[in-house]
């Protein structure tokens, strides 16, 4: 029977075959282990010299079966092994990979690493971080699909570089030329106007023109919008069960993913708190001394200090700072009715560093008009969007989750580029 | 209670609270109904002249709510309808959308439809056969997560052109030039090295120089690829397993949008027939007289000939033609190790038209080298790609589907235009 390298307890006293590639033989004082790493994981068969006669002249990379009998075991992975193993041969490898992969971890610099990903994202912990990125999509979409939302795909060409202009692509479209989308923003607000409920998880593309740890310039964002809600404190409650919705999905499916790397999964209160920006701002001249009354943002400085707070005050890795200035918003954002200098939107701020931004939109014609015009804008390369609102639109928000930087700030990576399979940047198009 | 159009029924004899759209307000002899659109469907509130005073000078789109009590009514939408309504409007819309949306067809052109898609996405009809759009991508995923595939999203920007280079849009990208990926192919494939089993949904993006009906400059490929396999018929068997999974999933999800639509599901076979393409070539002679035997590829006459013949002899909407040539596939194809200028490559016929094109690649290294030689392709640029193999692949291929592509040929749409949110064409980037 073929079974995967993590059913391997299941079938103990069984033979079964496994497939998958030589991660290594291990010689231990005249014990030998043929380690095989599969899609899933890895599994052990102990191995006399003869049974390793096959693996004569091949290295590590090699693919093959191992056929064996299953024995418990408990430092095995997975808690079995396979004995009196048959191994065969299927794809032989006899070049070592550019890359040790059998160590673990990976023994690189982060470009060698990235030059070589590969070959690299096979590693058992790349393949942890990649799955728990796969998984929080799962968790992503199964939350929102509960509450009835649509998937939509919208379009990653688009016309006109209608938000703010700076950072975007531009490529040659025809006889014309097009641009490629920073954001599903525009559309998925459209098709609120469809479906009430929609959410996306596809690529967006940014210019940027620095090199960080936290920015990437091709990402996975995971989109939210929706209609009929009061404000804000409506997109939080989504927010809010969306983050735990993933950690859920990621906890269940990728628990020994977790495990191995070692990941403390956030601490949650009751309820994820939130401080309006005004007094947040009080609370870090109160706490620190420093006086960044009436700057229009939030520092890191600043968002580490409030993260610290919510951890101690409230025993929570995960802040709502509500009601940013509206002079730092986009020209779609909602202002606060009582006190429009502030808006109806919110950073989600996980172990003090901001993870989600969203809020409310505008939704009246007229408030669009006037918004591009203060801004500064002309109306014609909004004529699409706006014939959203001209036709009625809800009361709507939503939010953004950057996938590799939800997945960096969860499992403490270094580098938002070690939770992509094949990371852009400026300097990077390859693999 | 705020209720779903669609839930009305189980409501019977309570109040309730719809909020949606004004469809419109039909008048029959004395009786209104105020027809509700949500982001579901359609309900109806049946209104005395006193009822609808709030809507005095609004017009159709116009955002609101209806409370009223819920009596059964068969000709209603969904069976119930509000009684006795009280009508609260949320945005008040006075001019009429500029295409009419409360009739069963929409009545305009399909480039005034496509001109206002925003608007026209809110028709029922589009609303329907979008949200089937979302219930395949469900039903895909679903089906390939059961059977252990992890889920990728690979790079849109490329370095090179490399599958063909025709058809390919350029960008500027920093300092050097990028590519839009034309398909996740090579991606897909180095990822087998790692999870044996993947599949992704994403853009994929073809310079297109035609306008035809069937193609678009940007749509969702639906990708799978998988390892350990024997040859294509192994991808053949998940490609039915794929497709059946996408009907069961629509079929109880969209089930009432299906019926709307009257969409004809598919005929399908105990098992998918297939047929050597030597075999359809002379099969097409024997029944219609024309030779094509030698021909390179199947015309698209020779495929509704073959999807007619599926019908009559195996009762089945499905065919796989099996071997096509390998001087039309492309360098990675897996040759058919018994017969070498025929491929372990198929296509699915629906209905005589081609929606799936898939296979077994090549996996060793030395036959990707002797590939690109033979090809005339040098070897520099494919070196990230070519380090899968280098350092060990299994046997492995994998198939597409086109979402759109799909979504038309299931419903009978005329355009494959008609399946896309916001189509892309050679002349069309908004909105």
């Amino acid at each position: 029977m073929n079974i995967k390298t993590t059913e391997i307890a299941r079938y103990l006293g069984e033979t079964v075959t496994l497939h998958g590639w030589l991660h290594h033989v291990r010689r231990l004082g005249g014990v030998n282990f043929v380690i095989v790493r599969d899609g899933y994981g890895l599994a052990q068969a102990v191995a006399s010299e003869t049974d390793l006669a096959p693996l004569a002249e091949l290295t590590d990379g090699t693919v093959l079966t191992v056929t064996g009998k299953v024995v418990a075991a408990r430092s095995a992975p997975n808690g079995a092994e396979l004995h009196a193993p048959h191994i065969s041969i299927i794809t032989p490898i006899r070049e070592a990979p550019p890359l040790t992969l059998h160590q673990r971890t990976i023994n690189a610099t982060l470009p060698t690493l990235l030059d070589h990903a590969v070959v690299a994202n096979r590693h058992p912990e790349r393949q942890a971080i990649l799955r728990i990125v796969a998984g929080a999509m799962t968790g992503f979409r199964q939350t929102l699909q509960a509450q009835g939302f649509t998937e939509i795909q919208t379009p990653k060409l688009v016309a006109s570089a209608t938000e703010g202009g700076a950072n975007v692509f531009r490529l040659g479209y025809y006889d014309s030329e097009a641009f490629l989308a920073q954001s599903p923003q525009f559309y998925k607000q459209m098709m609120v106007g469809v479906f009430e409920r929609v959410f996306e998880v596809g690529p967006v593309f940014r210019a940027e023109p620095h090199n960080t740890t936290r920015h990437l310039s091709e990402y996975v964002s995971m989109d939210v919008e929706f209609g009929f809600i009061e404000n804000h404190f409506d997109v939080m409650v989504v927010v809010e069960q969306v983050i735990r919705g993933i950690l859920t999905a990621i906890s269940h499916s990728q628990s020994s993913e977790l495990a191995m790397l070692r990941a403390e999964m956030p601490q949650m209160a009751e309820t994820f708190p939130n401080i309006h920006f005004r007094d947040a701002q009080q609370l870090i001249y109160e706490l620190h001394g420093e006086d960044v009354r009436g700057e229009p943002d939030l520092s890191p400085q600043d968002e580490r200090w409030l993260g610290a707070w919510a951890q101690a005050e409230y025993g929570s890795d995960f802040l709502f700072v509500t009601g940013y200035p509206m002079v730092k918003r986009p020209f779609y954002t909602h202002p606060d009715p009582a006190n429009p200098e502030f808006s109806n939107s919110f950073d989600l701020l996980f172990r003090g560093t901001e993870l989600i931004t969203g809020g409310q939109r505008l939704h009246q014609y007229a408030d669009y008009l006037a918004a591009l015009d203060a801004a500064g804008l002309p109306h014609t390369p909004f004529a699409s969007y706006l014939e959203a609102f001209r036709y009625g639109m809800p009361p709507h928000g939503g939010f953004a989750i950057g996938l590799e930087r939800l997945v960096m700030q969860l499992l403490g990576l270094p580098n938002v580029r070690l939770a992509a399979l094949f990371p852009r940047d400026m300097g990077r198009l390859l693999p």
